[in-house]
């Protein structure tokens, strides 16, 4: 953990919300913004007077390396509203561990924790009216630190800002989902900056996920790029594989994210009493498995959509479906974990903290 | 090729230059800008106006694309001015291309040819004060696209800016370059997207680059991701080998940048009658050339640099200083080059072109 800063949050209020001109029913994921976000600047070696302000766009100069290196990192969080009225995070510190790493990957400062976690809080809870109550309706959080210092040679900036921006979410359905296999893109490289939230690493999937949605698939599931035999991760999910009562999932390395649904999951499932195996699973295992009827559900997992059933994968050219199962243990990990997040249900594992 | 644009571009000029206030004896690399750039944006899927107006800051919403999902691509380049004071372009139709390339690999729309080309032409033909006569002088040219929609749902943004800007250049000295062979850490993926001039891949090499500078090297020399047996590329740089006469440097691949540099120095050579062989050159053969004293000299390509000599690299915590040669294919080939490029020697590529 890093050391606090010593500088309060300067806040200033919007003049006016624009809350009621927001249609709560029909949201479109991370389109629409609260009326505050928090800002930071980090400049000579140091973190400097943090603000909570109206949300506006800024200004930079055309040469700040986040447009030409890439030095941006993100984390995705979201805050659930239970019967009472308290608004709820899960497993903030999670996001906080994990940014830092990710910007040590990226030769970015760390920062520090109450900014991160005090900073988030305090916006939050200036934007209570926002997190609307209900199961499924969160108030999804972005921090991001971006490069701001200026200059067209490829070295680490020596300026960044710290930013957490706030969008109302209704639950994330994406319909069914089909994946395709990857056999030759690769979304990371060994000693690469898969595991890191990195901007860079999103990008690189767009052009491979479009060919994929060309031809009906909604994501894709990663393999290592070497062999493309092993099974790694699905767009911005972590993926789950249940073969008979088994649950399967590729271990986190330099390659994998270390999600924070993925690793709650494994936790709730393991309490459950199902059996949770962190290994690398082959592709031939997959479509083994699919043959001979041991494979019974796969799924992603990722702050987003939580738990997300995949209906059928595609790979070298033929089309594999699931079968449809009425106990699925997508549906009950989610049900589970979403009573936790929602304050429904005990947390017997302490993952929720009160805004 | 790209369609043309119909569009004509709009100049709104600076009201004055700062080009007195540049001290043209010391510039520091990409630092000081010119006094216009070009910008055009995208949207609704065409290329709207582009316009040439007085460099500046320009607003952005904290949800661009850019910042959080690192869409983002440009490319280096350089103009020079004669002893005529006219000013050229080296193989600018190549920059094009490459960069049209990392485009459509980023999911990004391709700028059309007489944007980039004579929109080019013609910002630099308004800051011809900028390029300053004498062998080692150049305005260095960063044309670049970011994707400027809002939103933080990881999909390709439907709004791109495309800008150009200007920086006048010194001839690039880096010192002696010492050099790391990599044997953990990655620069590129099979399947990703090194061959892109990306933003994401610069970001992602700037913590082992740290590293290795806090060990008193300059640069990394990239290892294939899968054995970091295969010698890839340096940095910024292409990287060329000279084990007796023959030049050795990696073939471009999904992972290696396919730099102009590069190619107009293999076609150099080869016109000089020094065998070039496009292979991968393995880390053991490296070290053996360099046990047997086969191994004459290494050194970097690029358009910063031309052609950066490293005198020396570390592999497995070995230290190998390189020979110091009188007549170096690495100091030839640079002077033939840039002769070229200042059109002191004729052209026989027609690789020039005049602004």
């Amino acid at each position: 953990m890093n050391p606090n800063t010593t500088h309060a949050i300067e806040v200033l209020k919007a003049d006016s919300s624009k809350i009621s001109s927001v249609d709560f029913e029909n949201l479109v994921f991370g389109n629409i913004f609260t009326d505050h976000m928090l800002s930071c600047d980090f400049r000579n070696g140091a973190w400097e007077k943090p603000i909570i302000k109206p949300y506006e766009p800024m200004l930079l100069d055309p040469s700040a390396k986040v447009f030409h290196y890439g030095q941006a990192i993100f984390e995705g969080m979201k805050a659930y509203k239970d019967d009472n009225d308290e608004v709820w995070l899960f497993r903030p510190e999670q996001n906080l561990e994990r940014f830092n790493k990710s910007a040590v990957r990226l030769a970015m400062p760390e920062v520090p924790d109450d900014l991160f976690l005090e900073g988030m809080k305090q916006l939050i809870d200036l934007e209570r009216d926002w997190v609307k109550k209900g199961k499924g309706n969160t108030l999804y959080i972005r921090p991001f630190m971006i490069a701001i210092g200026t200059g067209v040679v490829a070295a680490p900036s020596t300026q960044y800002r710290f930013m957490i921006i706030l969008s109302p979410a209704k639950s994330y359905y994406s319909g069914e989902v089909k994946v395709i296999i990857a056999e030759h893109f690769s979304r990371a490289a060994n000693g690469g900056i898969g595991a890191a939230k990195a901007a860079g690493n999103y990008s690189a999937q767009f052009y491979p996920t479009k060919l994929a949605n060309e031809k009906g698939f909604q994501q894709i599931i990663w393999t290592d790029d070497a062999t493309h035999t092993k099974l790694e991760e699905a767009g911005t999910m972590n993926v789950f594989f249940r073969i008979n009562d088994t649950l399967y999932t590729a271990p986190t390395s330099e390659r994998i994210l270390d999600g924070v649904t993925r690793k709650s999951l494994i936790q709730l499932a393991r309490s459950l009493d199902i059996k949770v195996e962190e290994r690398s699973v082959l592709v031939t295992e997959l479509v083994d498995a699919q043959k001979d009827g041991s494979l019974k559900e796969v799924f992603g997992a990722g702050t987003a959509a939580v738990v997300n059933p995949i209906v059928g994968f595609s790979y070298a050219d033929m089309y594999y479906e699931l079968p449809k199962l009425e106990n699925s243990f997508a549906a009950m990990l989610k049900e589970k974990l979403t009573d936790i997040q929602y304050k429904i249900d005990s947390d017997p594992f302490g993952w929720t903290v009160k805004v």
